[in-house]
């Protein structure tokens, strides 16, 4: 027997709320009959959208959000003003254990803040992050931080470690996932002083993560770990690299094939092929970043997604839930924060480092 | 009348030296008929590549030098015990007015501690920077810093953004290129206190630079300015994350294309506009990143690449060269010296960031 998993919505959040949220919703109860959904928002206009969406309609219940975060309100803004927003009740309905996980294509900034305050951090984990998975040469790949959390010290980057390597092996089913932390270069006497310390701590400790030390920026494409772990200024700022570098290959690709006749003539022909290729690389697929460390279940769509990426970012979420992904965490955290251990860790840090 | 440019090329550097080298050599003559060389390294061999080589040897004095710097070497080491080094040697010819531009292939950090420590910085520069130029959808764009300094402050950023507007006016022929600083997002806001306070300065300086503000990772593909400003753990990992994108995307490209008998036949007839996008990314037409910053020309080649990269990176010097960019730099940062104009500029921070 399969459990009903329950998804509460922010029905109002992301540049196409709420037809789209309502579209993507119907989508994904297509390919999964075990969701309910609680959608948060103005209730006249989702309950108007839903009569067009018998599926959906059948199997969610609108709840009446007077207030929305709009894309650029302030974390702080949305904290204050925010407590009658679609977003704010959506994580609210976790908090009361109503849903499972929440899904929000709104404001990444003022969600992190409230879904903080309302659902608040693990135990042993001291800032949440943004994690999410991408296309490499060698199968998907995981990273975080994505842009969370500014700066990170080494302490930050080992409980980064820790819950990506459960991501991996609960979200992409990797048995036992590698674990490298991103660095400018393989060696151990490279890096700032948390990537060095933490390299220490994740090498000494007896945590269940596969450790393989540093990788290199051009590493993230190759696959040559299953996570990899860095700091939200530099995480968020590689997949975006990544992104730009990959619509820059197909600009040209696409400008130097319809340059002149036989490259037409040669896209065409190939054009099934190509399309797998495009296909390969949708952004879509891989929608759904997660925001992990806290007492829930938070899932982040791309706010510009269409409702195939929004029902990625809903199925993502479900998976977490039905593997119990937080409980998984959770005990790999009691490892980590047992105080004896902390203190041969310490130990074992200082060692090392010197 | 054009004038001869003397070059001092570490013979013994990169991963294929010295016969890569000599080769690069060959090539760079055949193209520019103005260049001289000091070539150094172990003279035996470097006398027998030569005669093979006949427009190179007619260019090119050979100077004896012992030792060499390893790959792996630590820069502490390479100060140290490599005096007669042939990277070392190169680098006096520029300090003692013999050559105007030394190129090597060698290890980076090395070079970088060397030529810092021989050429001294330029006044007002507190640390040299890594910068090079590489493809986007609108034109070249130039990065800077790409490793050389692991943590930045406001300041460094700020010497960073001159440097680089004077680079991207005399190596890419722009007249007046747009600069910004690479961070998490657009807004003001968002970002560490050095890139905020960097762009305070910016924004509120009499500098010869029109600053554009923050750009995010997408930015740099997408070519939205002409200078992208990063310390360099983001730069490296960024220009790396790229790199193994852009490889990526083309091992992906190809597997499609050979997946089936249509892809193929596709492929082949579009096979010269393919070969267009191929060499339109071909990283041996970007070799040769400049360390700025110091006094005197300095250029990194990629250890691994080939003399056609090698032969870039000479052309890449000599073009620096042949238009005075460290006279025109020091020019420009006697604007960012003068002490008044600094304690305006400071004040200016602190109203920015209040």
């Amino acid at each position: 027997m399969v459990n009903t998993v329950t998804v509460s919505i922010d029905g109002m959040g992301g540049d196409y709320a709420p037809g789209m949220i309502v579209e993507g919703v119907e989508l994904a109860c297509q390919k999964n009959k075990n969701i309910r959904f609680l959608i948060f928002g103005d209730a006249n206009i989702l309950q108007d959208l839903l009569t067009r969406h018998p599926k959906a309609q059948a199997v969610s219940e609108v709840r009446h959000a007077p207030d929305m975060i709009s894309m650029d309100d302030r974390p702080t803004t949305a904290l204050r003003s925010g407590k009658n927003s679609s977003m704010r009740l959506a994580i609210d309905a976790v908090k009361n254990n109503e849903a499972s996980a929440v899904v929000s294509a709104g404001n990444t900034g003022a969600l992190m803040a409230m879904a903080t305050i309302v659902l608040k951090m693990m135990p042993g984990i001291s800032r949440p992050a943004i994690v999410t998975s991408f296309p490499t040469q060698n199968g998907d790949c995981v990273m975080l931080d994505l842009g969370a959390n500014i700066e990170c010290d080494a302490n930050n980057l080992v409980q980064f470690a820790v819950m990506g390597e459960v991501f991996a092996r609960y979200e992409l089913d990797i048995d036992h996932p590698s674990v490298a932390i991103l660095n400018v270069g393989v060696e151990g006497l490279k890096g700032n002083v948390a990537v060095k310390e933490a390299a220490a701590i994740l090498k000494n400790s007896s945590l269940p993560v596969k450790f393989a030390g540093f990788v290199e920026g051009d590493d993230i494409g190759k696959g040559t770990v299953d996570v990899i772990v860095t700091d939200g200024f530099t995480g968020n700022i590689a997949l975006k690299t990544a992104e730009g570098t990959s619509n820059l290959i197909i600009f040209f690709l696409k400008k130097f094939l319809s340059d002149n006749l036989m490259g037409k003539i040669g896209a065409l022909i190939a054009r099934p092929a190509l399309n797998r290729f495009k296909s390969h690389f949708d952004p879509r697929r891989y929608n759904g970043a997660m925001l992990v460390g806290l007492n829930g279940i938070c899932v982040k769509s791309h706010g510009g997604t269409d409702p195939i990426g929004f029902a990625h970012a809903i199925e993502a979420g479900v998976k977490l839930v039905e593997q119990n992904f937080n409980k998984v965490i959770k005990q790999d955290l009691v490892k980590l924060t047992d105080v004896d251990q902390n203190k041969t860790l310490e130990s074992n840090t200082k060692k090392a480092l010197n």
